[in-house]
């Protein structure tokens, strides 16, 4: 069982009296009201890919981790209306793949890719890198069906566009963790296949000039604005030294680098490059952006997100650091960055910040890494600690979020605890112990109950 | 207090022991944590323009009904991300017009925009013609801030577009008709002004080439096509009829009419005049349609429009009928028109059916007319309930919903009960308790508790 015991960053193990791993909902159902009828804690597990360790069992070894993995059928795939219903165990890859042969897209796609599943991705709202245009999972599904904590199949299958009756159910599955339910299929909307991108780099002078950069793109391209990542000089840095066959896309050096995607749906449109080229050209006159360069083929466009993706491996090559998925209102991003880092490295001497992520969605990425030559077990344990403390308390002061698309899993339910008004806590805790009055669904992960 | 106790259709009238009319967040805060501590009911009320009477207080007289209309005030404009912070009781006419000023639109209307007001319209999660593209007002609130039973307040107003902190609590009070809270102001997304628009009339031979227009509008044009209604020569005749300087956009007579919407965002795109006419004359080719015409000015735009928004008016004027907000999946719109109405006409002889509305969202209004000269409140409750509960019946049958953007509130709410599962209507009960175990928060509406 060692695999699914631990989680994919590799900082939580626990133990598990059982995995079991159902063929169908029906059986799902069945090993939930065996756990009801026993008072057994069940966690649901679909990839193990997940940043804060909401699939990983504790350690009391009472725990049974219920694998949805080998339910990875697409039951159904609507051309017309581009809706396909997929098990929870499918990875998105495969649907990726699946929604390709019919000529179209399913617009969500993130780092993990390969091992994530739908049941999981839909169980924490995923983001990713398309969320822009496209949004989270929240609002790429259509249809779910769940098994309830007292073992009852919820159908919530019928793709309706318009369905006001009562308490939408469907959104309180989505990002509940399994602590409310188990998802065990969902139908998604996918889009139709592009037919054009263009993969912009852009060398920009500050965080700010970046948001003006994303105010004016959003201005003039609407829509066709897929993807908009920021990151330092440091992060490409880092991306160049450790990760192979990497190379950075502009000669010039800059503070701060923006990635975007422009996309084409169809042929009637401008192409995607033509239009790149036209904006970056007034970008540049007004002085928004220092320079530029356009992917010039699909594989140098690949060559551009691999830098993007691969800044999270790279900054673990870099040495320990601290790691904070955070949002704010978007329009205050540029702000935080600005104003929080150097206090932080003030404050830690030694210490350095990293931010990078998906700034059109105020989402950042916000590392910390720790000084030279420290004991890291003991600076993750004290000063580490603190430092993320006061990120998320900087964070509430921006009407922010500690968590903007990781959720909160057992890796951040002790700050979540800390950080939350009472009204809305209490307002959890009312709808877990509503749903789950046993407390077998997925226990210690997202409300903190105590 | 006589229009606050009679809903806007004329069906349902209750008594109030007060009406209630603060002016803040903290009055209404107040407000109910004086109902909590006596144990008395709060109907909340915002235009009282809603169809299932959500916002009538029962027969008592010793319910307060809690109008939100002197919170009316606009407060604040973010231009840059389009984001308007809006008071409950704002009109949605007075936010058209706050957003037009500033170049922009916000896109969800309806017939009752002189009179619906912010806090009810996220309260039922309003659909109305525009939803196709935009979706209904569960798409376009970022924020939301509401008063729970306990009379504390929820601050869900930093529009954050990731956070994922816990169940969403802000999905939840969406469309949640104040039987869990009362929402207070809301930050919606508004969206840049148009450029241009192009309404089309199309004559079509049946339901079936509407659905297979749609399909092949929304495969041409995309996010241009924001509307896309229809209706049958039956009622383009009623409307003619009974509605002053209405004349039929078309010679011919069709069987079914189609109406749609093709806009411009940006002047770098397809004019759409030009983009409609060389889609309709494809249509025609593949004789998809029978007849089409683009409207020549705005004026000509409204008077199309105003032949849709005329349908239940003129409906009224040709006699008793009964009406329904149902939907369906997309793909099975068509179907369920074609099949269920001979049905109903043959069953109940002398009836006669008229289906209209948004084919695009898979929902439309089902009207069913009494046979000319039976006495009405007789046949209402007689045949007229029996039609209903066929017609909801067939419904589920296709896996649809009995209310598609009206709600439940207390007209529809002993039919919901007949026809909801009881795992789905389980949960609903278990979040209404949670919520609001004292019972004083619009009781009797949407959650059916006995």
């Amino acid at each position: 069982m060692a695999p699914w015991l631990t989680d994919w960053r590799g900082r939580y193990t626990g133990r598990a009296a059982a995995l079991v791993s159902p063929a169908n909902t029906r059986e799902v159902a069945e090993i939930v009201r065996w756990a009801a009828r026993h008072r057994t804690a069940i966690v649901p597990q679909g990839g193990n890919s997940g940043m804060v360790a909401g699939a990983t069992p504790d350690g009391s070894g009472n725990q049974i981790i219920l694998s949805l993995r080998r339910m990875d059928k697409i039951l159904a795939f609507d051309t017309d209306n581009g809706l396909v219903h997929c098990q929870a165990g499918v990875i998105l890859q495969n649907l990726h793949e699946a929604a390709s042969a019919k000529g179209r897209r399913f617009p969500l796609t993130l780092g993990g890719k390969g091992s994530a599943t739908i049941g999981g991705l839909v169980s924490t709202n995923a983001g990713g890198t398309q969320v822009l245009r496209h949004g989270t999972m929240r609002q790429l599904v259509a249809g779910i069906e769940a098994v309830l904590p007292d073992g009852s199949i919820y159908d919530g299958l019928s793709p309706l566009k318009k369905d006001n009756r009562g308490y939408d159910l469907k959104h309180l599955l989505i990002g509940g963790e399994g602590t409310i339910g188990i998802v065990t299929s969902a139908i998604v909307q996918t889009v139709p296949a592009l037919v054009d991108r263009c993969v912009v780099w852009v060398g920009v002078n500050s965080p700010d000039d970046a948001y003006r950069l994303l105010l004016f793109m959003q201005t003039q391209a609407r829509e066709k604005l897929e993807g908009f990542e920021i990151l330092p000089q440091r992060a490409l840095n880092a991306v160049i030294k450790h990760i192979s066959g990497t190379r950075a896309p502009l000669e010039t050096e800059h503070r701060w680098h923006v990635l975007m995607e422009l996309v084409q749906d169809d042929p009637s449109q401008t192409a995607p490059a033509t239009l790149a080229t036209n904006l970056l050209e007034q970008a540049i006159e007004a002085a928004l952006i220092q320079n530029a360069t356009l992917a010039s083929s699909e594989a140098q466009a690949e060559a551009f997100w691999k830098i993007r993706d691969s800044i999270a491996e790279a900054e673990r090559a870099e040495g320990p650091a601290l790691q904070h998925d955070i949002s704010v209102p978007v329009a205050a991003m540029s702000r935080f960055i600005i104003e929080e880092s150097p206090v932080i490295e003030r404050e830690w001497p030694g210490t350095k910040t990293v931010a990078f992520g998906h700034l059109g969605d105020g989402n950042i990425h916000f590392h910390v890494k720790a000084p030279p030559d420290v004991d890291t077990a003991h600076w993750y344990a004290t000063d580490g600690k603190a430092i993320t403390s006061h990120i998320y308390d900087r964070v509430l002061a921006y009407a922010g979020s500690l968590s903007a698309e990781h959720g909160i899993g057992q890796a951040k339910i002790a700050e979540f605890a800390r950080l939350t008004d009472p009204t809305r806590l209490s307002a959890l805790k009312a709808i877990k112990n509503a749903f789950d009055p046993l407390g077998i669904m997925n226990p210690g992960k997202l409300v903190p109950l105590a």
